[in-house]
């Protein structure tokens, strides 16, 4: 079964706004046995959608587009797609009712040309679009099926996943059972998990299949299964836990930050952290996440020396002695931030995240971490590749990482 | 003139890695007079590339492709091309010495898959990559160009910087001027501004073009002079400058967080940061700028209320009495970092940032800023729309250009 995805905008195709929703829809659909064949992005002109619309439907069994549904006269999705799939305009009240909803929620007067979103082709069938005001429009033709959802990403991920996955599932797959299981596995290259897993891989029954997904500093192995028996499945990931044994950082998708909160609460331990070169990037990971504040106190950023000394009570004469990318100096961090903030566990860094800072002795991309918890502190000196941004996102990242391996015996005591 | 883009990569087209090249080749050629006409990411396939590459070379004057030239099986591209243009492959000493470069540099042993990237078609012109080891390949026939770039985001963009947009440049219009300027503007919505500046954009000279790029809190202005006089487009301007008066934040393209530091160096103040519902997100994005330290000396994740009074001196009274959402809190955050780092200026922010932890009065969106400078301290309050990470996103953004605004009286004094 093939699927093309179409982006319908001129801000995605003039680099204004980097688009997303390919990938939501791509990660949604691949798993689920779903080939993507192609995705395009088209501005907001009559004859590129329409020529794009063709070729995806003569080569693909699903076209989902997004994108080309505002209320604005750019904004032409539908019309194009009226002239590939015929019939005329319609008001549909529901739709209408829903556009009505929305805005007296946001609390805007609402105008003829949003109205006119209610217009919709006779020929497609309506999706209610339960967060936002364009409709989604299905149309079925010769066995293939298009979907045309809106652009907002909010919008599509929203309603991808309340109503037009299940909708694809219903009609494409109706028997079938899809099942998906994510492990977080690190310490080893993707080559070398890839050469220790061959024999597994080799003998996976039909139907079930093993992905890499290399992050930097770890990889997330999905197992997917495609119409086999759920009970065979549940062997094969045992039998890969199994396999990977210490490797295994997490049964189930989540990124550094999720697994370190997850782990925290279970042991019921808080957090802090004191971040040099990472300027705020740990603490940054761990509050983007909902609900973090039961596990997560706060953190330092001592970005100048005198914040190091001042704030959280590192040795001057240390610094002095060591600089401020030591050993000495981040051990000091994160016992300092664990005692100012009362958190049982504290992670700290202080590296040269570049370009400049660097020295024969301390290039760039030298990064000194520690991780205080009950069980102690331990510390890690990285040389990490890439530029500024790559380095601070790397450190961040394992020191994360090394924040769970240690808690793993802090959670056996 | 017309552009295409081909992005190759399964990586990319399953959605386990976000396309960011395309936008960075179009924002680069888009505003040198190019019409993007499409974006195609297609699969390390070859007859899925094969087919993008001629469907491109159809219809448009030059096609950029990325991704697909590393030294593993999966990567077909200079096959595929090869296909198109024709010709057999040569072993360039220049490319073989640069790989040869590059592994000594990373430490790393060369092994035949990757000296084999020194193999490329005779009928191209070959651009060394200076980055890495897959070279930039070009071909040209019929007045068109194809360049073959590899995939890797910082070698992608980097060699457009280095390479690629002067040989372009070159190549296709060799005596046309192009100016651009970007004025960043915020207090208006983006359709008053048209409206204000309607009667401007009507008059200006053939060749010159506004473009409106409006980011979440402010607007991005580009002024685009293809193939005017350099003296009317200084006068148009300067013109423009004047019409938006208080509105104009800064002269030049530039992130909050750019234009932040930018006046801070300029004044000779240092700044420090108080953050509860940005959680590290202000840190982080002053953080990321190289050479930051000479402005920013740190700050405080104050997200549990024991950090707020143990390390800000925020009073446990006003906590209790207002909430931690609170002008009262969030100034006296600001006027703490300030003490405790020795810093100039201090920004805060304390809200809710959702999607838990509304109430009637201060629901999801609820956010209190404050920025502290020598002519002293100012609050605001705010009610931003959108999930968790626009919350966070836009309140650091608001925060920083509450600074710039402040710093204008300062400056002044």
């Amino acid at each position: 079964m093939i699927l093309s995805i179409i982006v319908i905008g001129d801000e995605i195709l003039l680099g204004q706004v980097t688009d997303t929703n390919s990938g939501e829809i791509a990660r949604r659909f691949g798993p689920m046995g779903w080939t993507v064949a192609e995705t395009r992005v088209v501005g907001d002109n009559a004859d590129d959608i329409s020529r794009a619309v063709s070729d995806a439907l003569a080569h693909s069994d699903l076209v989902i587009t997004t994108g080309g549904l505002g209320p604005t006269k750019d904004d032409i999705t539908k019309t194009v797609l009226m002239r590939e799939f015929g019939g005329s305009l319609r008001r549909d009240p529901e739709v209408e009712a829903n556009i009505e909803r929305v805005f007296a929620k946001r609390g805007l007067r609402l105008n003829d040309l949003t109205r006119a979103q209610a217009l919709v082709p006779d020929t497609c069938r309506v999706i209610q679009n339960r967060l936002g005001t364009a409709p989604i429009m299905c149309w079925e033709r010769d066995g293939k099926m298009l979907v045309s959802m809106p652009g907002v990403p909010f919008e599509t991920v929203g309603m991808l996943d309340l109503a037009v996955v299940d909708m694809v599932k219903e009609r494409y797959s109706p028997d079938t059972l899809i099942l998906h299981r994510t492990l977080i596995v690190s310490g080893v290259t993707e080559s070398d998990l890839a050469t220790r897993l061959a024999d597994f891989e080799d003998c996976l029954p039909e139907g079930m299949h093993l992905a890499y997904l290399p992050v930097p500093g770890y990889i997330r192995l999905r197992l997917d299964g495609i119409g086999v028996d759920r009970a065979v499945y549940d062997q094969c990931v045992a039998g890969l836990k199994d396999m990977l044994g210490g490797l295994l950082l997490h049964d189930g998708d989540a990124t550094p930050a999720e697994m370190a909160l997850e782990v925290l609460r279970g042991l019921g331990l808080t957090l802090a952290t004191a971040e040099s070169c990472t300027g705020g990037n740990i603490a940054h990971r761990i509050t983007e996440i909902a609900g973090c504040s039961d596990c997560f106190v706060g953190g330092v950023v001592s970005y100048g020396n005198n914040v190091k000394t001042g704030v959280l009570g590192v040795e001057a004469a240390d610094i002095e002695a060591h600089g401020a990318v030591s050993e000495e100096v981040v051990r000091q961090m994160a016992e300092g931030a664990a005692r100012v903030t009362g958190a049982d566990c504290a992670l700290a860094t202080s590296g040269v995240a570049g370009p400049g800072g660097g020295s024969a002795d301390k290039p760039v991309g030298t990064v000194w971490t520690a991780v205080h918890t009950p069980a102690g502190t331990t510390t890690r000196l990285l040389h990490l590749p890439g530029n500024r941004a790559r380095v601070i996102e790397r450190a961040t990242t394992e020191v994360l990482l090394d924040l769970l391996r240690n808690l793993r015996t802090v959670g056996q005591n």
